[in-house]
């Protein structure tokens, strides 16, 4: 068995991948691949895949869940555009590489924006805060985790203005309060499914209220959520794959269930970095992600020797991104404790040895 | 077993959905689910996907192969953009619903939008021919094939325009010539995979060129082909399953074997039409879908019988659309001749009955 740790597309449950196998040959008699997106059976899959993200993260009555394509590259420019109301300024943290490409979308929509916030001083290892927010601006959009640098939000930015929020590499990993914000867009491919669909949860009152000339009918928001997420043929197999891991996921305590071990697992590495003299975290403590886990060694002769290590013992995705180096622990909710642990013992023993 | 006459997301052949299916659990050790799209094992499948795509259509030299997101109605809106050149205007072939979709969005861009033709009058049961064209528009668009209507274009518009061609629904079905075209893009889920990906062959001399004032990056089909399909995550399993089905069709014949088959299918269902004294076809013959095989009953009390004996005999997506009524039987690559065989020969057995 191997362990995971890669940054995504990620780890799902074991579960979740033998019944998405056994579809791809029966579901109901033909392949989910081969059903047509207007049958009552797929209808069905969209409309309790729908009803799950609901369930999961509580959302209140007011509020569409839509599933589309494109990632979150798409919904830089999708929220951008939907969100332009009559300043076309809009404000933006910055913690790094997700933030920016969202900042660069909104500019080329026509906005001004306005760096809130950032963190490049220091190359991202932190999340700011007790900053100015440009009052008159339509909107305060964050990354809520940054799966590159290893940074979270602990505590969401409170603003007057409305929010919105890339939540690709977080969303189902911790409760949250849907009603703080506007919109929340999220890539699959972290923990609710396989890469190929793009949550969005949008508040209904702000649906056709953009002020940009340019609007696309696949970019406006208002098409889909009108549609149920079926004005043009969705991407089926993904959308299928994110409902029986959704199921998964509220048989296994929800939310707050996925919450509660994420943070065991992050307690348990976070430790292990903290108090083994051969390792260092690279965040602030206070903004460090339970999600992707960013570390160092700080013996650079003994990398080559650790990194074979690892990869001898089956674990997968454990290099770190080339803007921070070392390593990275993807942590997603599909990870168990015990490949957390495998991990924490090799980096004990390693340190043992040297 | 079932027909599968559904019109999309629709058949594929089996040996594809069980290699699909393996690799959903078990593809290099992992789920083909949860691979990183940057690990080499993904690399691969994307190049051989790419490759596949040139082999299969004998994509000449200067042409991109792109795999997207967002379905053909994204790529409305993704082949107006990219062909935005110095007058803004830009000429249609409306053949009928997708033509439709396709000419708005190039007018929300600011195209000036010409019909170059129509074939409206008679309910789009037939291909316009003899049409003066536009020679100021940037480019000429044609959906080659209507799912809806029926229709297909036999020749290949001429012009002196750049061309740009729909293909959603017959691509990979008959052999074609790249080089008459400067764009041609097709949503996956006919014959060339599961829904969720989006394939885009483009000139390259074209990319870079647009002279839209609005071009976020995702929508630049420059960005795409720098980065081989590999800008941002893409739908890593459509992708997959694509590459498989291409596989299997280079194994059969390739596009040359997928065509005969399809002829021969073709002629077997129109012969029955046109021989049967209960039903005819509802388009001019010469502009007959090799893919989508429209036709109707002559006797309006039979229906609810004929309805029962098909669905009794396991064929499957045969209703009409809404906007031609009847009955579509969507034939394509993967659908094999026996399936035929069996509507054929229930339409035949009906009537002899009545």
């Amino acid at each position: 068995m191997k362990h995971n740790f890669g940054a995504g597309p990620c780890i799902l449950p074991q579960e979740v991948f033998q019944e998405a196998s056994r579809s791809v040959v029966d579901f109901n008699g033909l392949s989910i691949l081969e059903v047509s997106h207007r049958h009552k059976d797929f209808v069905a899959v969209m409309d309790e895949a729908t009803d799950l993200v609901k369930k999961a993260l509580n959302v209140p009555e007011g509020y569409s869940v839509i599933f589309l394509q494109g990632g979150a590259s798409l919904g830089f420019l999708i929220s951008a555009l939907n969100m332009m109301r009559e300043t076309k300024k809009a404000s933006y943290i910055n913690t790094g590489t997700w933030a920016k490409k969202a900042m660069t979308e909104a500019k080329k929509v026509g906005f001004e924006v306005i760096e809130a916030a950032s963190s490049a001083d220091t190359n991202f290892n932190y999340i700011p805060k007790n900053f100015q927010i440009d009052s008159a601006s339509d909107y305060l959009h964050f990354t809520s985790n940054n799966t590159i640098f290893g940074t979270q939000f602990k505590e969401m930015p409170k603003t007057s203005l409305p929010l919105v929020c890339d939540m690709s590499s977080d969303i189902f990993s911790r409760e949250i309060n849907v009603s703080d914000f506007d919109l929340i867009y999220a890539g699959a491919q972290k923990n609710m499914g396989p890469a190929g669909t793009t949550l969005y949860i949008v508040k209904d009152e702000i649906l056709g209220k953009s002020t940009s000339d340019f609007m696309p009918t696949y970019l406006d928001l208002k098409t889909h959520a009108e549609k149920d997420s079926m004005f043009n043929t969705p991407p089926v197999f993904p959308v299928y794959a994110s409902m029986l891991n959704l199921r998964n996921l509220m048989k296994t305590g929800g939310v707050r269930g996925a919450q509660e071990r994420n943070e065991a697992k992050a307690n348990l590495i976070y430790n292990e970095i903290d108090n083994n003299p051969l390792f260092e975290g690279t965040v602030a403590k206070e903004d460090r992600s339970n999600m992707n886990v960013t570390f160092l060694m700080k013996d650079d002769s003994r990398v080559d020797e650790f990194n074979a290590l690892w990869q001898e013992n089956n674990l997968v995705g454990l290099k770190g991104h080339r803007s921070v180096g070392g390593y990275r622990a993807s942590m997603y909710n599909a990870l168990p404790i015990e490949s957390v642990q495998v991990l924490v013992d090799l980096m004990k023993d390693f340190s043992n040895k040297g």
